[in-house]
């Protein structure tokens, strides 16, 4: 079990080693390795995502990733910005299926901006496409505008694309997810505007016939953007592109309020995977040991069982955030008064201390 | 004052009766006339948005319009379904700035799915870009793919395409519109993944130094989503693309908790504006006299403000508006214990007994 490890920037070192500290406790044995990877990578060799990063990546049975991303990198060209790197990293894995949970655990309800009984219990598991959409259609740059009302100004311009085996496999990753759960997918589309998200309703449709035992429902993307707040607990599986998966995704992070505790998984066919936290690179208290590690000590549960096939050790990771904060202990991310408020340091070691 | 009046599909006639009784209280004259669009008009003359109603559209100040859509046209080839007819009319007029306000009122806090003191008070100004965008881009359609993984398979394909005069004229829009308000203005892109939002936040900033006393920030618009679910009342005024307005405002005025509240207005550079409530035609409670009127009463407001320059008779209504609330008066969709609930046209009537 060949593991890369990329903690990249900002926060991202402070929580990655906690996950390790996690894993370590295991009685499974990793070949780890760990490269620069944004940021970092740029610093210290001039590219975000070096070409050794790259290759250990591609080598490895799955990547632990932290974070990248930096303000003071935006000015940079930008095949040189930090995020550059994960699009390439998703790219070259042809990483195409992103797991977004949006979980908001029972303990943790009132940490969110919403009605407690509009969250409580919320089980959401977004499937996002990530390697087609407008993040990757060529054409795309900048030009004279070659027609219309405005023939002749400049203009910037991308393509939105979709093929049909590209919506097919991530329609079946997303019913044979929803088999596991409560058999119900909500295609998110604008197929009312868009020739693309038309083809990608048509081809879901046409792929929910090999699952009669799954609900399949359709909605336009505004309509989902309004019942993620309106009513978050009638959704079950919500499957996506790239684009709006990628807004929506983070919208119902931000439902549970605890986004500090959610973690992701992006797969490709061979079930290679690339595991992150669902937040960022926070780099205004990176360094400041405050980071709350769980959702990369939940993404390395993710790991165990999607790349390594290591269920049971997965649910003893996840067993053991649980437990802790059952037993009241808290980042300041999700404080409230009458917890515990620890750093980034002691709820990793609380979690070790479960395990 | 010419005003085209375009009730539509649903509860659009419904609704568009009472924001006519209102205007029929003011001591003004209006030369109106009245057409088919959407479904109704496809049904009638077998087009969406017919050549009269167009015409009739374009030579009007203003366009009140109800909403469009339902089901049973869901079959239609896209040319002919309803939503087409709004896509005309705005790119046929030019209707190139949306304005669409999210206000969360004092009596109806409580509606809201967030917590009430997260919402009390909101009043966020959505500007959106309307005519440009991946809504009109060309070319689009389907093929056979051109290139990359999966070459040769079938694919549809959209372009999303802004030139600068288009973002120039919505930026100018958005920095006159914060000089009314507090002065902030919150540009949406996604600068870190497309050319055209990159291109976006370049224009935005140039035009911004004609505006030195209004505040600018940037921000990406999978972290907007998060944001305005977080804090939606650290926001004011929000300028954004066609495709991330459309989710953006529908995500904002489901913060409210009461869209049956909110109007929109759709503007081109002389001020011909359409006018229409934010929510749609819901086609399931269409006919039985329970919709809520006062999306497109307080829209009818907008109208007199905007295009037919009538500022006093726009706030009388708009008084008129909150005095019923203040009444307890509800319609089903803003109703709670201890408010008196009333139907489509008796909301109509109270409004008119305050004019
Ligand atoms: C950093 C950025 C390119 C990325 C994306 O848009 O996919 C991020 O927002 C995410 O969701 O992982
Ligand atoms: C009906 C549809 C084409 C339209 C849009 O996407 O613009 C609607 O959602 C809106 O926001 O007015």
């Amino acid at each position: 079990m060949k593991i890369a490890i990329l903690p990249g920037d900002g926060i991202g070192t402070e929580i990655v080693a906690e996950a390790l500290k996690a894993l370590a406790c295991l009685d499974l044995k990793f070949e780890m390795e760990e490269a620069k990877v944004g940021g970092a990578a740029y610093e210290a060799h001039g590219h975000p995502l070096p070409e050794h990063t790259l290759k250990l990546a591609k080598e490895a049975d799955a990547v632990l990733f932290g974070a990248v991303g930096d303000w003071k990198y935006d000015k940079l060209d930008r095949p040189l910005r930090p995020e550059q790197a994960i699009l390439g990293l998703r790219k070259n894995l042809e990483l195409f299926a992103n797991f977004r949970p949006a979980i908001c655990y029972e303990e943790l309800t009132h940490a969110s901006s919403l009605k407690p009984e509009i969250v409580a219990g919320l089980d959401i598991l977004i499937i996002r496409e990530l390697t087609g959409d407008i993040y990757f259609g060529q054409p795309r740059g900048r030009r004279s505008s070659p027609d219309g009302a405005f023939k002749g100004a400049d203009e910037a311009f991308d393509t939105m694309r979709y093929s049909r085996p590209e919506i097919e496999r991530i329609a079946h990753v997303a019913f044979q997810a929803a088999r596991k759960r409560n058999k119900k997918v909500l295609s998110v589309d604008k197929a009312n505007v868009l020739e693309t998200f038309q083809f990608w309703r048509d081809v879901v449709t046409e792929v929910h016939a090999q699952y009669p035992d799954v609900e399949l429902e359709h909605m336009y993307v505004d309509n989902a953007a309004m019942q993620l707040v309106k009513q978050p607990k009638r959704l079950d599986v919500i499957v996506t592109g790239n684009m709006f998966g990628d807004i929506l995704s983070d919208e119902a992070a931000m439902l549970t309020g605890s986004i500090g505790m959610l973690p992701s998984a992006s797969l490709n066919a061979k079930n290679q995977g690339l595991y992150e936290p669902s937040h960022g690179s926070a780099p205004d208290i990176a360094g400041k040991g405050i980071a709350n590690p769980l959702a990369t000590i939940l993404s390395a549960a993710m790991m165990l069982r999607f790349s390594l096939n290591q269920e049971g050790a997965a649910q003893r990771i996840e067993a053991a955030v649980k437990a802790v904060l059952a037993k009241g202990l808290r980042t300041a991310d999700i404080y409230s008064a009458g917890t515990t408020k620890v750093g980034t340091k002691e709820m990793g070691d609380a979690v070790v201390a479960h395990l």
